[in-house]
């Protein structure tokens, strides 16, 4: 019987960054030397189970402290809250949170303050799985149809998804869920691998990890685009040989690009047969992918890993601008808005392929690629999860690969918890590497 | 002749808020209780003529530390440039700014970081127009077309609007300027004024306050609307009913609508002649706002205070969504990104209406509009920029109004600088004003 009297005791936040820029992992157009961060939060309860919520904001270094600031903005709204409440019902939090008035100035729902809110509501729904035993995708696709749609912020939504049609979608997700769920536990979930493509690997290291990638049980591979045409065309050519034509190529521009640039580069590219082109151009031009994808046929677009808040996705969707939708599991306002997002796809009948990679991005995402599998779109047709092999060694549920399939997670939470090591070891700039990297004489005489 | 080794040595930074939510001054029906606020920078330089740039985000309370936070993360940007340099081609900081791979990772070009982003790059804009020895809206009138260009970031608008098209429109706007600046000198800038018509107010201060913006000179008033139609449409009645048929009467949801509530909320006020409907429903909803547009004719539609950069705003255009579109000076990334944005509306015919109104924004978009008239549309046909009797008080140059208009400012830079006064009084939570509010033993005893 949980303790009613428990409460949320405090927020603990982390500046945590790796220095991966120095080995180029990750490097891509826009991105060319990423340090791989989380702005990282523990929820701590006064109840005797000493379950913690965990939850973080993705970053890429210069600025993780700004957002950690903005999560410790929210503290006055968590701490006190009532455990048993806060977890039987996450979407009051998420409300308060989106809907405090001073601190909606500062987006509304956009930017470092959304941001802070989904690593805090993610941290409640991991700590609200812990308290049940169960991997998030089972706690959700376990819940009452109703109850999944209380957790959706419906407002700007309603030209084109009302809570009765979520309710329908939900309704008809639970018909099958159990024969999916073990389906699910069986096969996994389907993944693509990013790993071979990015801008700063060589030719050679390319063409190893594509074909290692194939051998691994991967069908669809993608590569980093963007910076020079006459290497992507040889980066393109590189890979399609390594692979061989029945692996799918997804492309990514990483926002390179002005409309007209994307078409006539993406065409330029045609001969590869690439499967998608992602984020084409800005990821708030909702009629600029409009306008790409009706030039790029028949090669497909995703975008999402940048898109702010369901109300771009709607309109994406209600444009017709992205054959794939990428949502990212800590660029929103934590699973309430993927709920949204993910209800809006399957009104619209557009694929999910969820961004990932990153700092514990695929740790999260999968849980929300599962679920939708089992209780909502049902289908894993044409779904992908991103996969990139780095950084998973930092946390206590790392997601495991087999055959090109993400496993479905057994262990209770989010699969967010960071090892303690690790955040001693990386906590900027007075965690152990940092202060032995940042004391070394030379940058050469660093790690 | 200036010192060519002069370098910025400080940024300087300031938690600023003001008590305004106790007398309900700028109440709505999204924003109830603000706390008009500042995150305020100043810039010092190693220069013999003592000149600093002053520049700021405009909030509405809590959040301000996190603003300020971001403003300081931008310092290494910034303190060593050659000032000479920065104020000769503030486009160098600003494309650096936006365009730094780690903190784009926050946005990009949106929310805590790109309004950062802004109060930094006004703040050089006001440096180089003190040390020019021009209000602002001079040195951009007088400053070449091909200059002025430069100064702008076509990335993402190019499908809009072309360099070449930008030039075309400044040299066209070249034509009749010096007359047009020495109207603008005689005659001021039109302004309408939303003092009349907080929510909080009740229907006599209402009354009172319309019919006095009357007999001040003022030919439009603004009310707020979107809490309770009962409300709405009495307010609305007493607020023509003192202003009389003749007067523009603007009304403002602040964002409170989904589509088909904005179009039928519109309409049940449509009796009492509203001239615009202000935001009615989420500033990202490019597609919702034009279909509020084709609903609520012949009532037109204006946004713009929550628009997050220039994408939006072209989006906004090209998806004929907006009749007025309100820039704001600080929203968005600074002069060089409002270059951008009037240049979209010129090409689009679309008049500029700017927000103003919180603490100082009166005082910076002025100069916008004023550039503008002389030396781009060439018109003040249709162009209101918004007027709030708010706060002036606190700044050492400010807006002057008169029979309705805005005089043009006359002293150097771009009107930003707060009295020292003020940043002693109102810095939170140190200043005095608030070392004594907070050592209040009750809320009742507090200021």
């Amino acid at each position: 019987m949980p303790d009613p009297t428990a409460r949320i005791t405090s927020i603990d936040t982390y500046d945590v960054r790796f220095p991966t820029s120095r080995e180029l992992d990750g490097s891509d157009a826009m991105n060319p030397d990423p340090d791989y961060s989380a702005a990282y939060l523990v929820l701590r309860t006064s109840a005797a189970d000493g379950h913690e919520g965990h939850g973080f904001t993705f970053t890429i270094g210069r600025g993780n402290d700004v957002q950690v600031a903005a999560i410790d903005a929210l503290r006055g709204h968590v701490v006190g809250r009532s455990v048993v409440e806060l977890c039987a019902d996450p979407g009051v939090l998420y409300r308060d949170l989106v809907g405090d008035s001073q601190l909606r100035w500062l987006g509304p729902e956009k930017g470092v303050m959304h941001m802070a809110i989904g690593a805090v509501v993610n941290a409640v729904w991991d700590l609200a799985a812990k308290r049940e035993g169960k991997p998030l995708w089972r706690l959700l696709a376990d819940a009452a149809p109703a109850w999944l749609v209380s957790q959706v912020d419906f407002r700007y939504l309603t030209d084109a998804l009302t809570p009765d049609e979520a309710l329908e979608l939900l309704t008809k997700g639970k018909q099958g869920a159990a024969e999916r769920a073990a389906d699910l536990l069986r096969r996994g979930y389907p993944a693509y691998t990013t790993s071979p493509g990015w801008l700063g690997y060589s030719d050679e290291k390319l063409t190893r990890l594509a074909e290692e990638a194939v051998a691994d049980g991967f069908t669809q591979i993608k590569l980093k685009v963007g910076a020079d045409l006459d290497d992507d065309i040889r980066r393109c050519r590189t890979a399609r040989a390594a692979v061989g034509p029945d692996i799918r190529m997804a492309i990514d521009a990483n926002q390179r690009w002005d409309v007209a640039e994307a078409v006539e580069w993406t065409n330029a590219l045609a001969e590869f047969d690439p499967y998608w082109i992602e984020e084409p151009t800005s990821p708030d031009d909702v009629l600029g992918h409009a306008a790409v994808r009706r030039g790029v046929h028949p090669v497909k677009v995703a975008t999402g890993e940048h898109v702010q808040n369901r109300i771009v996705f709607k309109q994406l969707l209600q444009a017709e601008a992205v054959d794939f939708l990428q949502l990212d599991a800590a660029r929103v306002a934590g699973v309430n808005e993927n709920l949204a997002i993910l209800l809006l796809a399957a009104k619209f009948g557009v694929p999910v392929c969820p961004h990932a990679g990153g700092v514990g991005l695929c740790e999260l995402v999968q849980h929300l690629s599962m679920f939708d599998y089992v209780a909502l779109s049902g289908t894993t047709e044409d779904r992908v999860v991103e996969f990139v092999d780095h950084l998973h060694e930092h946390f206590l549920d790392p997601v495991m690969i087999d055959r090109g399939h993400y496993r479905a997670p057994t262990e209770p939470g989010f699969s967010a918890t960071m090892r303690q090591s690790s955040l001693d070891a990386y906590r900027y700039p007075d965690g152990a590497f940092w202060a032995a990297d940042l004391a070394a004489p030379t940058p050469e005489a660093r790690a």
